[in-house]
């Protein structure tokens, strides 16, 4: 099962962020304030959204910080996602 | 009795998850969140809308993503519909 | 005494649901929610509207669907009538 | 005294609506809602207002009905009159 | 000192209204609801304002209404000025 | 250190209110309500903004009257200054 | 790691306001009022964004005064920047 986005909208996996407590045991981060950083599990073909051209920049694998508050959930099969609008996106990390 | 849709207007039906418990009994997804998941039953022209030229993407018996919120719920003859434009939609399920 | 609408607005006459019980007696709608079931009885020239193209594409008798919430109510006469634009025809019913 | 109004703005007398009780006696409108009835009296000259081209349709003497709440009500010399936009007039009354 | 308006800017004075009693005493207009009437004393030069062409059609002299809670209340050596942009004053009184 | 607005902002000054009692005492203006009256310090190069062509219409020295609540205010140095849209300077006093 | 912002997008890192004490101690300006100066890190590309064409005037280095509420707060590494849209900044300090 794959998700296809559709126009500029981009679907992306939230990276987990651990946290090793002193002692040395790793907490997960679920407890923790949601983090901005993302990978991109796919894009949509973008061209001409809301009578606009669009051009996608960002591409598969890339880690991103995205919008707060942008997006939606999704849960599929266990999994979640957010699909985002590439316009949501701020930056790429390298 | 059929719905056509106008302009970038898509018809929906939504999926009902199922859940199967440990016992193996299927219970109905009624009680459980309304899932964003769906199935397109008809897709209007496309054609410009709110002078914008728009290209209908998804077609019917697409499995789609739909964004929360959107759209207007339609019963017609006992049987429920969303009736979104397509901007509405997110991705397709393959 | 006739209403012809201005640009690309349509009037309405609002189908009324009737109910029949089980013992044969019908009901009319009149405590039910608001059906969004209606049928066109006039329509705008079309033409440029708030400097867009707007073609018209429903006629005189369809019965269609129209958004929740939207237009206006207006009553001539003892007959009532919702008046909207063409953009909040959701779909034709067929 | 004379309004002229700008761009594609249109000034309105609103009708009275009168009413006769089954005695015959006839009870003026004033404490019935606020019809949306009203008889044009001016008409601006259109042309470019807003950076759109508006082509005036309604002329003086028409009978029209107006969106609720559109317009500014305008008190000149004990007449009361209702300045709305073109695009706030629904349909004519013919 | 004077009040030169950029873009589609007017400066209005507010006309008071006075009111005679039945005696024949005239009361300034200062408790009554504030009116819409007012005297063009500066206009702009029009012209490309926010992305659109302006043409000027008040003259300084011109007795106007304009719409009310339009517009920035300025107070220059004691003289109390009304600054609107053109689109705010709906109609020159003849 | 100095202020270089980008696109079509200014960098305006307030100017202080003096006020003279009748013995002649100078009160500075600082509990008074705040006047919109400024120097302009700074002019951007307007050019393209927001995809609209603006043309800098007001000078370094002009007095001019801004926008109630528009703008941001900036302390640099223990100077504070208002950095404003040309389009809400309303006027030049001259 | 390095932040490479998309579109018309900048990065920022906020400077630190130090405050010294009339005893010459220095106090690091943490429980001062937010400043809105920060110095230029990132530079988003320009290009077409949301329809326009955005053409960048900043350059890494840069100091910037930056519109109060504006971006996003990002932490990376315990590094924080704030990323906001071109547009958002409101001057150059030289």
């Amino acid at each position: 099962m794959k998700l296809v986005p559709l126009g500029d909208r981009v679907v992306l996996k939230q990276l987990i962020a651990e946290e090793t407590t002193k002692s040395g045991i790793v907490l997960p981060g679920q407890t923790k304030e949601k983090p901005q950083q993302a990978e991109v599990v796919a894009v949509g073909p973008g061209g001409v959204v809301d009578g606009k051209e669009i051009k996608m920049e960002v591409k598969v694998g890339d880690q991103v910080i995205y919008s707060k508050y942008a997006g939606t959930d999704v849960k599929i099969e266990d999994d979640e996602f957010i699909i985002v609008k590439q316009n949501d996106i701020l930056a790429v990390i390298q």
